[in-house]
């Protein structure tokens, strides 16, 4: 006897990729009806009131799920797992992070500025991640997925997480604890800053901690602007205090057009794009893919929802 | 008893790095006289006509080798084992390729240029190598380094090389034989050119592949100049035929100062600086440290110069 297919409903919307998502996971494709899950693509106002009496589990399209603490939904639905998207669109941010540490260690801004050959001009700037140590600030999904493209690179990673716990990955040299933070700076030839924006982490990065880094050093901040005291890193910058500087974000943000970091020739600002929708669409079907596959085999679900503690 | 330790001489130029990386592979510093290995740093001109007789290996600088074999070094030392540095600067240009690529992907190109915040500009061109699929023509040293780096970044690579002899990584999802370049073009994204010279190579990619190729993808060049059809190469990136070329090699080299790709927004070119000098004195450090650790141990030595082929 061939075991019963596990269904699973898509909605509000028809998704031809959410769907073949749901094949790869190893279930079939239902309506709600007669479904055990649900993958949710729309927001939390066209939400069912009452959903369907076989959905176990709904899948959720946001990475942070504040709104949907703001309706009643989870209230409403005490017996339902939630899932949210958190975690999916880690891996498109680290390779942002890592294409514009790449671009700073390579000298890509002056050399793409060059209108001829100025081979030994350039030789003496460019550098490698290899043997290089590279503090990753936050260790949360980016932070990790960071680590796993600098490995084989070579770097060695000093992480940086509140606890302190160890981080057990071939490339991590040390983990350090958020409050011994301040040891890092001479130690480090690069920075990638990857935590979240909380009061604590604002200007987590300012003139005494630019001051302690390398000329070569090269700061990447894909995480909030805030977390970078703007008015240093551009005395820094001007300064050559430090190599350079690559931001997806910035403070403030968007950054006006008169900014003066738009003309330091080591800043390489991107406007908050890497992470951009037709992306964002794809990852949530890899993570919908994932899910899908530990709901049909009874695992663990990833970016489950503790309704208790709000995220 | 403890063991007799290995005695490795440096010459003709003392080194620092290269003393510390016979350390790192577990032998110990010695005069010649007393060596059962030479590392030698300098050119073929000032090496001893006759070695001590206790040298059974010598580690050569360079990893072409030709000049050498313009000597009578080989034939006058028939008893000895002689490594080249083949291989050993493959990191650093493996590295410079994937800064290319990520670059282009990423559209930094042009984000470097913006100077105000153009977010919706930019989004729909941001690419990602997940899921992408990598042509690497040439599987030799810097293509499997290469190949190691885009694994983690969730590329799938169609490797190349000359027999079509699979390569075994989890990110090589084809192996085509050289005679069957003509098959890859409608089917990749992006493509690696890290193949030899040869005449058999020479313009591998003109007018012909790039037409096949998609309008997002970029085309890098880390191996040789002639490799590429320029003015083919010229044409697509005005066209929009290709999304851009990375070009660490030109044809002609160097690139004259009023050729158009320096004006082309879509074409980086960096001088041949992928594997600059103060790279390759580490790199080399690395390989010596290796070879070491295998002569301590009594392992097969990396890149043996056979005296018979010629490399």
């Amino acid at each position: 006897m061939t075991p019963e297919p596990v269904r699973i409903a898509v909605g509000p919307k028809d998704s031809e990729l959410l769907e073949r998502a749901i094949a790869r996971g190893g279930a079939t494709l239902s309506d709600p009806d007669t479904a055990r899950a649900l993958v949710w693509n729309g927001g939390p106002a066209g939400f069912p009131g009452r959903l369907p009496a076989g959905i176990e589990w709904v899948q959720l399209f946001s990475a942070g799920v504040e709104e949907w603490f703001d309706t009643e939904v989870f209230e409403c639905h005490p017996g339902i797992v939630f899932t949210s998207a958190a975690g999916a669109f880690a891996k498109s941010v680290a390779e942002h992070a890592l294409a514009l540490l790449l671009a700073g260690v390579r000298h890509l801004p002056e050399q793409l500025r060059a209108r001829r050959w100025r081979q030994t001009d350039f030789f003496p700037h460019i550098g490698t991640l290899r043997g290089a140590t590279v503090a990753v600030i936050g260790a949360g999904g980016i932070g990790r997925e960071l680590i796993d493209l600098l490995a084989p690179l070579g770097a060695r990673v000093i992480a940086v997480n509140r606890s302190g716990a160890p981080i057990t990955h071939p490339a991590v040299i040390e983990t350090v604890p958020a409050h011994r933070l301040s040891e890092i700076w001479p130690r480090t030839d690069h920075v990638v800053v990857a935590a979240p924006a909380t009061p604590a982490t604002r200007h987590l990065i300012g003139r005494d901690e630019l001051i302690q880094l390398k000329p070569t050093s090269w700061v990447i901040n894909i995480a909030r602007g805030p977390l970078i005291d703007t008015d240093a890193l551009v005395a820094a910058l001007r300064d050559g205090a430090i190599g350079g500087a690559g931001l997806d974000v910035t403070d403030p943000e968007p950054l006006p057009d008169d900014h003066p970091l738009w003309d330091l020739p080591n800043a390489i600002v991107t406007p908050h794009d890497s992470n951009p929708p037709q992306l964002r669409t794809t990852a949530f079907a890899d993570h919908v893919a994932e899910n899908v596959a530990r709901f049909v085999t009874g695992r663990d679900l990833i970016a489950r929802i503790d309704v208790a503690t709000g995220y």
